[in-house]
């Protein structure tokens, strides 16, 4: 019985000065989330959204022709719910689009043998069914370039060490427990050191990636395998090359299952003969700025219209599979949240904009073009050396100008750790906007949203918002296999989505929404960042480093 | 503190008449077993017999060339090591070989895709690239075909329901709690009814079968497609088909990874038309004698040399990938036991007899065979019905006839419970046994290997021996992923198996194997089964049933 406590809190509540602000005084519409509730889990259709973007649009590469069909077709599902101002904002110039049609890797000797790979984005295909011998080659330094030299004609080359495998003691699948939720809202005074990728270690290995590609090349080789930090057939692969016109990598690229690898490795550490056939059908599909662009649709305010909640999620995808948990089930969320609040009849004070991004995958290129153009941006560096750098990598060139929305977003509120239902939000330091979401998620506690964290957490679109001062928030979802099964593998597919989940997230992030448009007042924030703006650096190349580490010998884009 | 309890069994003991028998009464020869373990742990060499028999010789599905390498190797590596009377024994007839060279599923449209599936054994290839339509029918009753009749002209039938999706909560892999092993030791006096196949059934099925595999071939289907219970890329994949001349299918069937089969199966339930392009390269080899053998090989004994001590495990796999787990492991730590016991320079009382069995998988033939050759046979069935079972399912014609051997086999050891190392033995309800094994098992504690537990075990080898009055054991062995993740997948390979668990296992298998043949007594006996044998029918039954419902499709062999 916790009555003895919750008593002294009432009885402090009344003895303390006016003027504290308690999450008590944060006002929750609790008929509008009963009429919420009801179209959410009675009539849930975000998994239809979900079905759609992954079983029928498939992958949705930044650039490719999938990522367009996601487009054309969200805007078109918008406009069908009524919303207002549904267009597209491009982010262009990207770059290349790129996909690929079919791939195969077989070996012929020692023995037939199906291997099971997928090629690396914005690598080229074979130019038909390619035959040779593979080899193993560490090629990550001049000096190994020096050592293979004139060896690797016609050769399949084997870049990676194989994986270690250890038993799968503990499950892939994971929800919160109550203790660990618990631990979430203490604050790491001092977390461990982000690995950082900063610009002068990007240009190093760019440079070295442009040789090793000249190497490739000039050697006459035909192809370069890697492994996969998968299992039981789970193949994890990203890029492989730059999405540059005219920088595109040379040589086909193709990440093995690890048991495919393991196994040739094996074999040739043996001194047995091993010759593989390679098919890799790719393309890269010309700059198409309609494939380079956010979704943009509005549910229009009324009394504050002018002011704006955003909710989003990105609509790009790795090419594995068809990024069902990254991030088609944020997408559908976000949807299936705009469709309820239709539904609800709600009317709300302040404009409601819903943002699907592209170019996620790339550094955060759709959120970071759309707060640079309309909320907040620095002037662009003028030292060459700099413009070669990926926009997160660059250094602040002056200091931030605000623009028009930057005074009026009250909020941006972002879906895109994996597909697991909401349990809470992260606050990003904001102790004034904390009482506000305790309040918020009060109603949902029965669905297991209970807690706000003043952690901040990274490698996502809410913080293209963040970082120039603009409340920008991700919430708590349960991890689910996200990082041991699904983030950007050749399993991210509609079946690793638990449709309950989709539904109560759904439920909670429209009532966030229509509860942050009809607030008197525009959330609290965070006093505005200094110049140099830490925060964007450190998420952004957290992740950068992190993606490079995970793709050891991946150029970074 | 245990020591009153302790003291209480000390005082027992003295005041005891003569007669009893416990295990502190058995001898245990500890100074071999301190040359054993210094071999077995510190000069380990299981895992390359495993590496040859997995990444270099590959899947050895019974009557195929690979079991044929794999019985050329082994004898050869068991002559190397000093062994006699190395030679392998016919169980033909069985049936015709198959292999699989190559295998390709694509969808082209609504949009190209690789679909990863494996055609089932003893199917029949495409003859080259084949293109149609995916069309979900259900095929399971006359009604059915009749409803189907005429309409699925070139097409690929989907046949199964789709696999539905849990999150993986708990880990795939798994070791005996101390707990577990504890329970593991308490009979289940009620356990739970084995479904069983009967006859009856048996025939009915396969009736059946045959009317579907004429009515695809009439309705000139391309081929049929499966789903596979296994996740994230796993795919279990058994036969397809009789293996007997003259009666194999006549329509390829592949089982797809479930994430690829769901998504056809939405899309089409979608009315999405879907254009298939399949290719499968397999082909049927002529029965071939030298692919249907057991390996036999014997360290002569000395004294007692006419009396034997056997150990063994089945050299044959399914074909989806390299069978580590099932059974690779199991013959590398029976080769690894008897290379032990060479190195020991022990100088066996009794004839230590390895055995490595063909035909495991299609219902112990090779070991049945063995025993019916040698041990005791029952007289064959006159009814011509019968004689169209497999052997494990035609009813007792007679009484058991013991052979030489019957009274000479101390016991047969078999490890198959994939590769996890002994965490003790059953006992097979032989009272008499468990304080032999208890003290053998003795020395082995540090190692984690404790427990004789009087339950039977059923499914493998040691099945034969049992049922025919012989003391047969199965060792208990740590679980690991074998059920969720390699036990007829495509993923069952070398990476799965832990080295350290094989040593642990060979140390153990060539340390029983020894005592064996040193002791002065055979092994105590149960009484001899009664006529009709309940337990060998039992048992493979189980077996039988649970295979036909894991490939609900399949016909039964």
């Amino acid at each position: 019985m916790h009555l003895p406590s919750q008593l002294l809190c009432c009885l402090l509540l009344l003895t303390l000065p006016y003027g504290y602000v308690f999450a008590s005084e944060e006002k929750t519409d609790l008929e509008l989330i009963n009429r919420l509730r009801d179209e959410a889990l009675n009539h849930p259709k975000a998994h239809e959204h979900l079905g759609v973007l992954t079983d029928e649009i498939g992958a949705r590469l930044t650039g490719s022709a999938g990522l367009k069909k996601a487009v054309d077709w969200s805007q078109s599902q918008l406009r069908h719910w009524g919303l207002q101002n549904v267009h597209s904002e491009s982010f262009a110039p990207f770059g290349l689009g790129w996909s690929y049609q079919h791939a195969s890797l077989r070996m012929l000797s020692p023995m037939p043998l199906d291997l099971l790979a997928i090629p690396k984005a914005w690598t080229p295909g074979t130019r038909g069914v390619q035959r040779g011998r593979a080899v193993i080659a560490r090629l990550s330094s001049e000096e190994e370039l020096q050592k293979w030299k004139g060896k690797l004609s016609d050769a399949l080359v084997l870049l990676d060490e194989p994986l270690s495998f250890k038993p799968h003691l503990t499950g892939d699948a994971k929800r919160y427990t109550g203790q660990e939720l618990e631990d979430l809202q203490k604050m790491e005074l001092e977390p461990g050191a982000a690995r950082r990728a900063d610009g002068q270690t990007f240009q190093k290995q760019q440079q070295f990636q442009k040789k090793l590609q000249s190497f490739l090349s000039a050697e006459k080789v035909i192809a370069t395998l890697h492994v996969s930090r998968g299992e039981d057939g789970t193949v994890f692969v990203q890029g492989g090359g730059s999405y540059k016109m005219g920088e595109s990598a040379q040589i086909p690229a193709l990440v093995l299952a690890s048991e495919a690898y393991n196994r040739l490795y094996r074999l040739l550490e043996k001194k047995k003969p091993v010759e593989l056939e390679v098919q890799v059908d790719a393309r890269f599909e010309d700059e198409d700025a309609q494939a380079a662009v956010n979704v943009i649709a509005d549910i229009p305010g009324s009394d504050k219209k002018d002011e704006i909640v955003m909710l989003g999620a990105h609509l790009d995808s790795w090419h594995g599979a068809t990024g069902a948990t990254d991030n088609a089930a944020g997408v559908a969320v976000m949807m299936e949240a705009v469709r309820l609040l239709k539904e609800s009849g709600i009317k709300p004070r302040r404009t409601i904009r819903l943002a699907l991004w592209g170019g996620e995958e790339q550094g955060l290129l759709g959120s970071r073009a759309y707060v640079q153009q309309w909320v907040a941006a620095r002037p662009d560096s003028t030292d060459p050396a700099e413009k070669t750098l990926p926009v997160f990598l660059r250094k602040p060139a002056g200091p931030l100008q605000v623009k028009p929305q930057h005074a009026k977003i009250s909020a941006y509120f972002n879906l895109d750790n994996g597909a697991g239902k909401i349990r809470g939000i992260y606050a990003e330091n904001n102790v004034a906007v904390k009482p506000v979401f305790d309040a918020w998620l009060a109603p949902f506690a029965d669905l297991g949203a209970t807690t706000t964290t003043l952690r901040k957490t990274g490698s996502t679109d809410h913080v293209s918002f963040d970082s120039v001062g603009v409340p920008g928030f991700q919430f708590i979802q349960d991890q689910m296999d996200y990082m041991t099964r699904t983030h950007h593998s050749n399993i991210d597919v509609y079946d690793k989505v638990q449709k309950a989940d989709l539904s109560q997230a759904a439920l909670i992030v429209a009532s966030f929404v229509a509860h942050a448009a009809n607030r008197n007042e525009l959330l609290p924030r965070k006093p505005m960042p200094k110049d140099p703006p830490k925060d964007t650096t450190k998420d952004a190349t957290k992740d950068a480093a992190k993606d490079a580490i995970e793709n050891k010998t991946e150029s970074l884009k």
